[in-house]
């Protein structure tokens, strides 16, 4: 019955499958205070109090028909409007309502510009290590995904590489900063780098490459970093944003695309991606959380809470005798595996029931993710128990 | 920077975006009250109370990580529960959670099953006239949609035909009852005789044919009408339901698949329609509306509203003199054109400021669509303006 394009797929997935299988058995058996689950990207913070009182307030203050029924597909001007201010207020950006579309969450938003854009065997370029469902998403409109193999000294983006890789096919480059599973943030002089590097290829091959940057963990940064604005670097930007991570609402699918004026047929392009946004079946963003997000529009959950895990975790690993970049930002560490072979690292962490990701999932082996948006007693916790994985290893500590 | 294949998608729209111009241009003119907009599907009656109740109970009583977090794809295995029970109840079916997938509403719905099925060049079948989206969603998987011609007594579906066109590249057909545009609900018999076709045909080529039933109206019939429910006639049946009309949600994007046991294979179309769900961006229906519809399982809008619109227009348009079939259920009458190119009827009606949709929208010129989904009112002033068409035409009064 399955279609032969899914096929991959179902085979693909029940390798993740097993993993939460596992958690569940793990819990089952020595009871869930003791078992360790850092394999999920779910933030455990959780939204804002105003994010409920902005809820209760709209259904009691806002007519019915209005908060949940069809507006364009692009969203409710209002909230787009907001949207655009907000992101003028805190980036000195010049956006209007005119270039945001509000989305089912990135996820989606990634989906109606890959979908917008796309041609058959048309070549998008990503950075491992990379968020493994973007290779789904260009498959999905029968792209190729070409892969920059990771610097793993800094994680940053390998940009002599990217420049040989791109080629007259390359219709896209996906970014996603601050990164999943790294916690780097793409610095200023990167981001500068990587947008003459486009330029020029553009020029060169005479094409139009979007830069499409991922950015659900843009308000998750420590230490005061910051998150560039990447639309600042390169006409050709789109940016997939959700507020899945910033306000602690991955199950709700809200979030946007926002559609500067500055790249090529902007207009044309921001119309087919509403269409492509209608056509797949998404139709609108949901409406309640639309103009949830428009009075939380500059609010975000705990993020110093993510802060205190990463500080916490960072030092337990290091005094264990783990090698890692220290994270930025987002809420996931990406931790170097004392083996070669990271898939069985991690079934040395599971024997101590540490529940963790290995880097092949994101085209980087010998790395482990390590997701830290789950309790700090969690993390404590776990501790001795990463203590014990580096004694069998025979690691030492490390100075902070 | 479009690619080729929403090209013809986004010139497709330019004639329904001129319809929505038009009538904002209209109301600027000669105010919005004397304007009669019957183009949109967007209800009018607003959800029922339970729902605000719902969702301000919920985000006070249960906690923001799992209201607001991620759960399994597929959906709250709660939810899931309750909506089988409530199917079981009403309808006699033997469901469970593991039948239920909990999508962005029914048009996520049926994009998931037909990428989860669909092969290059496959045939999907449906019966005229249709809703024009259909064409569009299988053409986003490479299918091929085969439009059986409408049978204008009736609008019923005309089964000789449609056996005809069942090749051994079908791969599903779909159907909505009731129906979006006509109102019609397809009955007991011409469902069992569709069921024993597709029986046949399966036999006859040896391959599988999926039927899909798109039942956002389900709830909407009206003078005691009965919907059958369609898994009953035939083994290979996918229901895609929104609560978008039936709690008046349509902005809200929520809704779910039903996969039942009885179908081909069918816990691993069920998987692989998980993953579709996923990996198309959507991830999971939104989140807080999985947790609403549980606790408003039961629960519809004022339906009593519709009928009342109904009764008032049918009345009206046949005293006018216009030839229609009673609809049964939805919100939408499908009235004969007076002359038989039903655009131009569509310009006459809007010179008296009345907007309606032609027909070959809907695969069937020489009928246009009108949505009662609007205020008794707007169609009470608007009776004197399609009396005046009518008497355009030299039309006379019909018996109710």
């Amino acid at each position: 019955m399955i279609s032969e394009k899914m096929k991959p797929l179902v085979n693909n997935n029940s390798a993740i499958r097993a993993m939460f299988e596992e958690g569940k058995r793990l819990a089952a058996i020595y009871g869930a205070e003791n078992v360790y689950d850092f394999s999920l990207g779910n933030p455990n913070v959780p939204a804002p109090e105003a994010v409920n009182e902005a809820i209760c307030r709209i259904v009691n203050e806002e007519p019915s028909v209005m908060v949940h029924g069809y507006m364009s597909n692009a969203g409710f001007e209002d909230v787009r409007e907001a949207i655009a201010q907000s992101l003028n207020r805190r980036f000195g950006t010049k956006f209007h309502q005119g270039n945001i579309l509000m989305t089912v969450g990135a996820a989606s938003g990634l989906n109606v510009i890959l979908k917008t854009i796309l041609n058959l065997q048309d070549q998008v370029v990503t950075f491992a290590p990379y968020f493994v469902e973007y290779g789904n998403y260009v498959r999905n409109y029968d792209g190729i995904l070409e892969v920059v193999p990771a610097d793993t000294e800094t994680f940053q983006p390998d940009l002599e590489e990217f420049s040989r890789r791109i080629t007259d096919r390359t219709k896209a480059v996906i970014i996603n900063t601050p990164n999943n599973p790294t916690g780097v943030i793409y610095s200023e002089a990167v981001l500068t780098r990587l947008g003459e590097i486009l330029t020029e290829k553009e020029k060169k091959f005479g094409t139009q490459i979007v830069l499409i940057s991922d950015e659900p963990y843009r308000e998750l940064a420590y230490d005061g970093a910051e998150v560039p604005y990447v639309t600042k670097f390169y006409h050709n930007t789109v940016i997939c944003y959700s507020y899945s991570k910033s306000l602690s609402l991955p199950g709700e699918r809200i979030g946007y695309l926002v559609i500067p004026d500055e790249l090529t047929d902007s207009k044309e392009v921001f119309n087919a991606a509403v269409i492509a946004n209608r056509v797949m079946g998404a139709v609108n963003a949901p409406s309640l959380m639309q103009r949830v997000v428009m009075r939380c529009v500059d609010e975000t959950a705990d993020i110093e809470a993510y802060d205190r895990n990463r500080n916490l975790l960072y030092r337990g690993l290091r005094e264990a005798g783990f090698e890692c970049v220290k994270p930025q930002g987002a809420f996931y560490m990406f931790v170097k595996s004392p083996e070669p072979d990271e898939k069985k690292f991690c079934e040395a962490c599971k024997k101590e029931h540490i529940l963790v990701v290995p880097g092949s999932s994101f085209a980087c082996p010998g790395y482990v993710r390590i997701s830290y948006c789950v309790s700090f007693d969690q993390i404590r916790r776990s501790l001795p128990a990463f203590k014990r994985v580096a004694e069998g290893y025979g690691l030492k500590g490390l100075e902070d």
